[in-house]
């Protein structure tokens, strides 16, 4: 169905229907000039905003529509994580253009509803309009902490461990495959088109590329899960982070910022670098240094955390996180220290939409 | 200076610099994975969001950046407002294309500063990114309220009075003016072009129109002000609304949202449309009906509210705001009575950018 058959107020009818609130702090949801929030008593809001372009963020030739709305909405419950806080409620702006059909909107509503209904966030409000060119997506989340329970990015001190949820660069590697395949893709469609073989051509519109034994990789590209987990077990294990953020533009850009915000150097060790065994091969596969992907590929949207020493055994314990290494006096710099022992300035080289 | 040179995080520090936040809720403004907020005891906290696509909400042939930023800011504030609810913060987020310096995003920032300074609200957050294409503004408000205070579009009642602050249609007859200005101006430099005239293009590139006798609608359209001045005044006079929202889309629209949620019918008269005299005569010199103008224009950003009729006096004595009608039961429907005494069934004929 066409969308201008529905107009803006038929296309948020039809997508509120199915968006029920659940949160006791949310007063009332769609419908109104504001949604209304009760915060608890004492309580912190954390607010934080994501605005994702087709063509810059996402490219919907190989991104399914629900996957990206899961993803859209993961982001940004991402960052709420990594403020040791729980979201509770989003708002979400689309901006249509005119290629895009009432089921395309819908199919993404599914994705968001299916983020939201894992963290048991409600959607409450949002805009729907058009625009000239593509898809524009913003979402905003709303999350409660206790102020006493509040990481920053600013508190980690020398001697601090650096930890990190899950591994490293896998989502880069399953975007770099993709873009291939992309690529690959568009020259066998050319080359039919060029030699006018309509059984080519046939061929090629049911074509699915093999990625087995890829899943892996391609699954953090495209439906990352916020670690919400991880906020969960350190709460449970009793382990206050210094530090916390959460990586989105890859690990060293992040941790620079850490280590600026904090007033600290530090020191990672490459070999401490959590990788799974499809980034480790699509990185070979593809000529690329599998650590200089881990620090810099972006997307990985894990926690990066650092503890008191005195943690250390607390912290080792937990499932799924790694220390990485430390936090130093301001003056040491940040650097990575390679597999040989040598000491290499950090750099931030990951995703900068703007460079 | 061109963006691509301070790279992302260069630009959000450039333009973070001269933001400082002054509300004692805002524990936190920009500089981590989320703003911090510390919502006073009791009360609600709304939250609303609009996103702004260049080409289809804004021309950057006529509005320049420094109001687009300020309107920005106060299209969404007005919404805060008509929740009968104070603003406090608001985060930012921007999408920029290659043909944007970064003196033209400093000059964004200004207006959505002035506008920010005027309601005493502090900028908190955001996000800065690139877009293939034109410029998209996502802004979201956070406002506080007593619950007791909070206003919806839903608490209309028969009887009720049917006011709006401001007069109506003159945002929309600024645009006309514009966009009429656009289209003479461009068929004189197609003309220029083809005489091949050098002193006739450097001429046009001089060139202002005059738009003297009609800065009133131009103001309007290009610089509208959120009325949180009748917010204060109501509150004064100790008038509670039983239903309010801002007028965005065109009285006609708006108003039938409040029946249709209040399930309630209305009747307004013509001859109560708050007019002022420019928007009047712009309309006849466009042959253009102006109370058609008036019901559908959109971008008045006035407040439009329901008081019971009991409070008839007290609202009549308020400076700025009108009584144009009534609230009657939902079987009597939606309708306009017109000069000649005839009723008019209201259509929502407004903005509707998915149409």
């Amino acid at each position: 169905m066409e969308i201008q058959e529905l107009g803006e107020f038929g296309l948020i009818e039809r997508l509120a229907k199915d968006i029920t609130t659940r949160n006791a702090s949310t007063v009332k949801g769609i419908g109104d000039d504001c949604a209304i929030l009760a915060p608890a008593e004492g309580m912190r809001t954390l607010v934080t905003t994501d605005l994702l372009m087709e063509g810059v963020h996402f490219d919907l030739t190989y991104v399914p529509l629900q996957h990206l709305g899961y993803k859209a909405v993961m982001v940004n419950l991402s960052d709420i994580f990594a403020m040791n806080a729980m979201p509770r409620q989003i708002t979400v702006s689309l901006a249509i253009s005119s290629k895009f059909q009432v089921e395309d909107i819908e199919t993404l509503y599914v994705g968001m509803r299916m983020a939201c209904e894992k963290w048991g966030v409600d959607i409450v409000g949002g805009d729907t309009t058009a625009s000239l060119t593509g898809l524009a997506i913003s979402i905003t989340a709303v999350g409660e902490a206790r102020p006493e329970d509040i990481v920053l990015r600013s508190g980690a001190k020398p001697t601090d461990l650096i930890c990190v949820s899950g591994n490293l660069g896998a989502a880069y590697m399953g975007l770099q495959l993709l873009e291939r395949e992309k690529v690959i893709y568009n020259e066998q469609v050319e080359e039919a088109r060029r030699s006018g073989s309509k059984e080519q051509m046939e061929a090629l519109r049911e074509a699915q590329p093999d990625f087995s034994g890829r899943e892996y990789i391609l699954e953090r590209q495209l439906k990352p899960e916020a670690r919400g987990d991880i906020v969960a077990a350190l709460q449970q294990a009793g382990i206050h982070p210094t530090s916390m953020m959460d990586i989105s533009d890859g690990l060293s850009s992040e941790l620079m910022h850490i280590c600026k915000q904090s007033q600290t150097g530090c020191r990672i060790y490459e070999e401490r670098l959590p990788l799974d065994y499809q980034t480790a091969a699509m990185a070979e596969e593809l000529n690329l240094n599998v650590s200089t992907c881990a620090l810099n590929g972006g997307e990985d949207y894990e926690l990066l955390f650092t503890v008191p020493l005195a943690q250390n055994d607390a912290v080792s314990a937990l499932d799924d996180v790694h220390v990485i290494g430390y936090i130093t006096e301001q003056d040491k710099g940040c650097a990575l220290i390679s597999r040989d022992g040598g000491e290499h300035v950090l750099k931030a080289q990951g995703w900068n939409p703007l460079k």
